[in-house]
């Protein structure tokens, strides 16, 4: 038993884990439903030549695969030994600023080389690509987090990486991209001339500032055209939640470790769902493994990009050019235009399928706030606990802040666990724009949601 | 035993350090001779009352104190949970690119809150302060680590915090000054109408970008104007010292956990001198109490401000008004202004009167390096190892380095082991001009060096 300050929950580099849970094989004992992926002209449902193009075949066998315990394989161990297993943190001194009778843990993924969860999947996705004969990863970025550990995770096995980088983004934050070219990738403001998408919205706007929509296609292209170059993607696909899980299954040991005993709350940010899928699932396996009672398991979005709280269940494309296979899914419609929130990382028009499929079955809930009182959240944290959390993450904060909150309120001592999935050196700019009382909140009108959907084709 | 690809060599938190080890205690029989430090004025030896007026009794007595072993308060120990015992990390990566037959260490104190080895230090002087009825802390920062090492710190114990910031970072700098701000402290530009010290100097010159000597001013002049505000040093002194040495005595039982046996070479960087000595000392300390070898011991600086191996060791200020007492200590002289290299950390004209002592008796060795190659080695570094260096960290990257080649050429299985001390997640900026060739190497002139010296009174 721990001392009764004890603050981290440290596992030695023996106990990481040695699978991916993929929850493709418990759909059906925990009755979710999940309808296939189509492809984009045909409507037809998709068969792995509609990704080989762009993934090599392990990753496509990963995303369709249901294979309950997924072998990670030795020299992925090797690269995750860099920095897993992540410690769980008790917030002792939240609590006491909160004077709440609840527990608060929070796991913490910003210790990894670029400061977040993405190379838990980056790492993989580069592991099998090189071992395919892959020798370049074409990818977008727009903060600049996925196309960072995804230049780590190259260097790692030799592959050279192509990142797209928003346009205003790489001018406005030249710091990730000296980051990823640190790590040897090549970044290119998107749109370029490089790619025909590019020039052809040049040619149309030779001043955009470029989106994330454009960057998609422009790295898309690029991996369709040569056969050793491939794409890769850090959320929403199955594949890329598969790899996740190592968080939430060093969490439980972890929770074990601090005789915490069942949780019962589970909070996590969401954007494309990858960090809050990876960490929760694995609660999912022992519920269908000994019926445990499963915690409350709540994700949290900005109220700017509501794709859970008020986005629509239904088909659409994971890009704004129509190029991607199409999905079911929450999505605020692909041609939804994110107001410009400081969370980058949760400015996506869908949500990951399964996460989709699993809010239905009603396992999970959703709740959204403003970046304004996230951001109170996380200068409070910061306060306490030292860490300085990523916007994103500080999602997850304000949530368990929330959780924290109501359990004061009912005088019950509750064990509330937050994934703080990234820390925020890199997000100094929009802590300065909070204290300077700069910030703006965003609540979508349900109008602008309805607009964005009617463009989206009906698909059954 | 590890496997023999383990990577991280972990302590759990209840083997965090209780003492400090005090050097003060074992000078004698490491042969050690220090001199008195002396009134600025009278040039008498100083004693405690020369210090009282500006730090508490508990670190003036800790300053000068014998007692070997120095408990460390709980509620310091209950701070440093957040992140200590910092990790060892042995650089298997590194050494096959290297294609050395040396085993590489690093120990890594960049995932405290603020990034470095700092809060080591700041916490315990918060501490002392508090216990001592101190209301308000005061302190100089340049490039920004030490401003918010220690707005983290007093904001663990209630705290105001005033941290004078070189004009010329403050504008240049914005995201560590919004770090400072986000943990509560006011962040003043310096020099400012706030002391005599600042508006004299901007009365001669309103457009001065500031110096770290004009800051130091500053806040000593602040504290020493109320008896509840007093002022904090980073490196250097004594007693900052003496609480870096929980890093060494992790970094012992590290080594025991790899089974790695005696280091052959230790190396870190050194400015003030404060995360190198915390690092050895408790190697000098078993080489007192058993006689174990002592490692060979390499400090590592910038060619640019060249204290160790080019400076005199003699009496000097540690500021450039001549307002604190006066320390026998290799220097450059107190009005030396540093060439503009990126390792602001390192910019400093003197070095700790400890190390400086123990260079002087032969336990140490000293050696330095331009910029230009430092951070070549820091690019290959994070290109294995993923974290990204410090550029004072880099200092210690390119020492082990060295010493790597070393071992290869001569066909030596040595095991080297360096303090890598800090992320450089606020430092991109330099990695650009890296990157993009725009970073000038200096070597100091001979005479530039003897011309500052000449500005020092003689004391013997």
């Amino acid at each position: 038993m721990p001392d009764d300050k004890q603050t981290k929950f440290l596992l030695a580099e023996d106990e990481l884990p040695t699978h991916w849970y993929n929850l493709n094989a418990d759909l059906e004992p925990l009755g979710v439903e999940m309808a296939p992926v189509r492809n984009p002209e045909t409507h037809e449902p998709a068969g792995p030549a509609d990704f080989e193009a762009i993934f090599p075949e392990a990753l496509v066998a990963q995303e369709m695969g249901t294979e309950r315990h997924v072998p990670i394989p030795e020299p992925v161990r090797d690269v995750y030994r860099l920095w897993r297993p992540t410690p769980l943190f008790r917030a002792h001194r939240w609590e006491e600023q909160l004077e709440t009778p609840a527990k608060i843990f929070y796991k913490y993924e910003g210790g990894s080389p670029t400061g977040s969860h993405k190379p838990n999947t980056s790492v993989p996705q580069a592991y099998y690509n090189a071992e395919a004969g892959t020798t370049r990863l074409t990818t977008e970025t727009g903060a600049g987090q996925w196309g960072s550990a995804l230049s780590f995770a190259t260097q790692m096995y030799d592959l050279e990486c192509e990142v797209y980088m928003v346009r205003i983004s790489y001018e406005q934050k030249p710091y990730r991209r000296v980051m990823m070219e640190t790590w040897g990738a090549t970044v290119t403001p998107s749109p370029s001339e490089k790619t025909q998408a590019g020039r052809d919205v040049l040619a149309e706007d030779p001043d955009t500032s470029g989106s994330l929509g454009i960057a998609i296609s422009e790295a898309v292209e690029r991996a369709a055209q040569t056969p050793t170059t491939k794409y890769s993607l850090g959320s929403v696909l199955n594949h890329v939640l598969l790899h996740q899980t190592v968080i939430g299954q060093e969490v439980r040991k972890q929770l074990d470790q601090a005789g915490a005993g069942e949780p019962d709350v589970l909070v996590g940010c969401t954007g494309g769902g990858s960090n809050f899928a990876g960490f929760f699932y694995p609660f999912l396996e022992r519920h269908v493994d000994d019926g445990a009672p499963l915690p409350r398991i709540v994700a949290v979005e900005p109220t700017a990009t509501p794709t859970l709280t008020k986005g629509a269940y239904q088909y659409d494309f994971g890009d704004t050019a129509m190029m991607t296979p199409m999905m079911k899914m929450h999505t605020l419609g692909h041609d939804f235009v994110p107001p410009p929130i400081h969370s980058g990382g949760l400015r996506y028009h869908g949500m990951s399928p399964q996460i989709s499929a699993l809010l239905e079955a009603g396992l999970i809930e959703a709740t959204s706030t403003p970046q304004i009182p996230m951001f109170e959240s996380c200068e409070e944290f910061v306060r306490c606990e030292g860490i300085l959390p990523a916007p994103e993450a500080g999602h997850a904060v304000w949530g368990a802040r929330n959780e924290a909150l109501k359990a004061k309120e009912a005088g019950e001592d509750k064990t509330i666990v937050f994934n703080l999935c990234g820390h925020g050196h890199f997000d100094l700019s929009a802590y300065e724009d909070f204290r300077a009382g700069e910030l703006a909140d965003f609540e979508l009108p349900d109008e602008e949601i309805d607009e964005s959907l009617a463009a989206v084709p009906a698909v059954e």
